[in-house]
């Protein structure tokens, strides 16, 4: 059995690890399961063949023997109930850390991406200077939540799991606006994810497929 | 086993069913699961006790012998692995359905809430009357991109599923904007969610609570 994912072909992070692709690949080498990349190009993400697998023309997309998924939280669960690793046994358990990771993409990030459309998109707006603050301090309700919930723990809720892969990703995006900084546990939380072996190795590969 | 739903007391939009207690009461009827209520303020919602229950201090919060669960997806994709109605059998038709819980929740549900946001939040800005056009082509994009998947179907990927129960959810926010009605088989596709006993018991339960 082959998994394929759909990467970019470059990344507009240039590697950075913060395009979805570099959290599946973070899923799968936790779980020690290879897996092929095919890059798309902008251009080829608004043509059928893409839109086939995910009909919001994103990255990453996961096939596997005739199933193709998109989404990368359906992709994580998807990898973590195929092999251990990534979710607990226990069913208590395991049902909170898939709702870490709802929290992760439903809670956390969408006041995270509404800074990058902030600045990426309206940048230029008249506008920008006076509602930046605004858009951070959405932000800041939700980190300073986490980072209440988190004291100081290693992870989200007992051992690592999906929800915090997820969590951990979703806060990488925060680094160039120092946000992170103002919560040291949460800094502290990131790293603690990034100095994971699986992590360094998916984020040296897509450093260096962005790269080659 | 006693199910309790953490709901709000009173609910802002007065019942008409887009607080997310909704969502899970649906899930809820859709499995024939009987289920209480409790009630909180949004006092209580501050508070160490529901804090406990959702550092975000959010609603719905889902409670089941001793399980504390937050995040509707997560409660609805729990919902749907304890009994037959929300998930397909089949493990690969179960994995696309989960990735349309996660695609309601991940990509069309953030430009909505941001429109809520420019609307509740940045109503009274300056800059509101000229960047929302901008908030709701954002809408458009993934509405536009729904419609061509959707083409003539009935729901998303065979028969019914979570993945429509969340995707119906998230488009009943749109209805207070008219956006919807530029999608017409959208429009179509959300009504017949609603037009279901199920969505209809869910609806009056909260309505009913909501205006006691």
């Amino acid at each position: 059995m082959t998994i394929t994912l759909t990467v970019f072909d470059r990344s507009p992070d240039g590697g950075r690890g913060l395009a979805r692709d570099t959290r599946v690949r973070w899923a799968l080498e936790e779980v020690g399961q290879p897996y092929e990349v095919r890059p798309v190009t902008f251009e080829d993400m608004k043509q059928p063949d893409h839109l086939d697998r995910n009909p919001f023309g994103q990255i990453p997309t996961y096939e596997e023997d005739g199933l193709v998924l998109f989404e990368s939280g359906s992709i994580l669960l998807h990898i973590a109930g195929k092999a251990p690793g990534l979710l607990p046994e226990d069913p208590q358990a395991r049902a909170r850390a898939i709702t870490w990771v709802f929290a992760a993409v439903n809670t956390v990030e969408p006041p995270i991406l509404e800074l990058q459309n902030a600045k990426l998109i309206e940048g230029d707006k008249p506008w920008a200077g006076d509602r930046l603050p605004m858009v951070l301090d959405r932000i800041r309700k939700r980190l300073r939540e986490l980072s209440v919930h988190l004291e100081d723990a290693d992870w989200l809720d007992g051992p690592f799991s999906a929800g915090d892969l997820m969590m951990v990703s979703v806060l990488q995006r925060l680094k160039p606006s120092g946000l992170l900084d103002e919560y040291p546990n949460l800094a502290a939380y990131v790293a603690r994810g990034e100095a994971r072996p699986a992590y360094q190795r998916a984020f040296a590969d897509q450093y260096a497929f962005n790269n080659r």
